[in-house]
């Protein structure tokens, strides 16, 4: 692999990779303060499920060192002084649950060590979301390639690679295990307005790792699935549902639909931590972006002013639309409720 | 309505509304040489089915201009004359049927004029394909409305209004004339990527017209089906084939089969110029364009050096997924190939 990670963590200082300028520079921020961090996550410096719960567990981390020369008497007294940050943090972006996830193994972390080395102990923590997240990643990618047959040509929507996790990525990590089993005749890309990720970042690091990619735009999908006959739709979650409905990047539910259309499957790759078993698909709380990422391009106008515009950064796929989704504890096949919750039982027990 | 016209010609000179810059400029540019229309073309300085079509009928007008003061026999000493025009107008875009009705109607006036009065002829016929086309609309705009019910919400794709035709438009004929009507609470316009007709033109015409409109990206299609409920689909075509499919802006076939899946109606408007008895379907030309259409924007490039683009034009909508085409003479409801040649022989003989 050789795509940059998307976050570096060292000397007890975070380095943001800017995905906002990629692929024509690639340029890593600095972060020391909390409060940047989940100005970082809002503005989309770091994106991606998996990377936002990494970057906010760094973020508590960083809270943290502001108060390693205060006495605190208990973990309650840390959680005030935490309350700032993790409020700023929680309210970056709604839909990604990776980040509550994250933020509450923080406060079980202040819980269980009170004033004891907290400091440490979120640092440590924050490290080895990350380090799981990579290990995660590969055993994610190694289910869903036995899922995939020889000589398939797949199909990705957004950027849930690299550089949307801790590195090798959920539904391009899937894609990397095939590539390496020699299933992978060619990757189409969806480039993913309004941001482009798909142009941007997943042909960037499927180029990167020698994946043959060919890029097309959203509205190109349903002819090149007659024409091109994809085995697979493959995508990331930002939060997966009990009822096995799966928010992610909007335009998976049109891609969703148009694949049962024409036959193809449907594969959601995400790690046991973007799973929501609290509430159904219809629940899930769809973040609504500016609309200037839509009426603009560059700075410059596209669209007439004062138009009217609708930018839902997120759509909810039901679970009847989907043929596998992917964990790093398995396989769910054809999911639905008791399916989901029996899949997050036998991993917990794991 | 207000918003300006496509086409000008006065004076006997051309002058095409350069689409590629609006809405942030209305910019006209004169057009004298024949080969220069076909770059217009090309280049999608006029774009539109039915415009195409009006815009290659003023170009061989201005190809038999640059022949007024020389000796022609007869029509074959014409035909040869005006050949490279009508050469590099058929050669422009291969998609839209409209634009070889316009020039095969070109070529019945040079046999029937000969050498008298050649030019007149070509100015008059470009004139009248011209005002034909307005009306036309106008009729496909009433037959279209007489299917929307009250307080809909309707859904359009790329750009098949004002811009697009003569003047009224196809599928924002219809929506005109149910607007008129009362029953139009809002119209959600695709930006429709690469070129961003919907964002750019759909949008802008709509709100000269008054008439509630809110952009969304491609990618948001199906969730807006499910929140929004859409009454139909109603889009224009290049090329409508003998059994009924419908091709059209590229991404148009992805909402047929998203409306399908919802229970959203889909109306195809078109003039019946832009029925190909000849063929069905899949034998029409898809054109593919420039990768830089996709790679670049304003000049900046948003995708990695040598990645490979697929870039299709135009996508197939095939007839099952199409409630109604409406044309001038009327509404085929559940269109098969007996209704369309039923269609097309009763328009004959009118």
């Amino acid at each position: 692999m050789t795509s940059p990670s998307a976050i570096k963590w060292s000397a007890n200082q975070l380095a943001l990779l800017d995905q906002r300028i990629l692929p024509n520079r690639i340029d890593y921020i600095s972060y020391s303060e909390p409060l940047a961090v989940a100005d970082a996550i809002r503005s989309m410096v770091v994106r991606g499920a998996p990377a936002i719960g990494i970057a906010a567990a760094y973020g508590m981390a960083l809270a943290a060192q502001q108060f390693a020369n205060k006495p605190m008497a208990n973990a309650a007294d840390w959680k005030q002084a935490l309350q700032p940050a993790r409020a700023a943090l929680a309210d970056s972006r709604p839909t990604a649950v990776n980040l509550f996830w994250a933020l509450e193994r923080c406060d079980r972390a202040i819980e269980e060590h009170g004033s004891r080395d907290l400091v440490t102990a979120l640092c440590q923590l924050a490290e080895q979301i990350h380090a799981e997240d990579i290990e995660i990643n590969q055993r994610i990618g190694d289910f869903g390639a036995s899922l995939i047959p020889a000589n398939s040509i797949v199909y990705t929507h957004c950027n849930a690679g690299a550089l949307a996790t801790g590195g090798y990525g959920t539904a391009l990590g899937v894609i990397r295990s095939a590539h390496r089993d020699g299933h992978i005749r060619g990757v189409i890309a969806g480039e993913t307005r309004p941001w482009l990720q798909g142009a941007r970042l997943t042909s960037w690091e499927l180029m990167s790792d020698g994946i043959p990619v060919t890029l097309a735009i959203e509205g190109a999908a349903a002819h090149l699935m007659r024409e091109q006959r994809p085995s697979w739709i493959i995508v990331g979650a930002d939060r997966v549902a009990a009822n096995g409905d799966a928010a992610n990047k909007i335009g998976t539910y049109n891609l969703a639909i148009i694949a049962k259309y024409h036959g193809v499957k449907v594969m959601v790759a995400a790690p046991t931590s973007t799973f929501d078993a609290t509430i159904d698909g219809p629940q899930i709380p769809i973040e609504q972006r500016p609309s200037e990422e839509i009426s603009h391009s560059f700075g410059q106008r596209i669209a007439p002013e004062n138009v009217a515009i609708a930018n839902p950064a997120f759509d909810v796929t039901p679970a009847d639309l989907i043929d596998a989704i992917v964990t790093e504890h398995g396989i769910i096949h054809q999911p639905d409720r008791a399916k989901v919750l029996a899949h997050l039982q036998a991993a917990a027990q794991q």
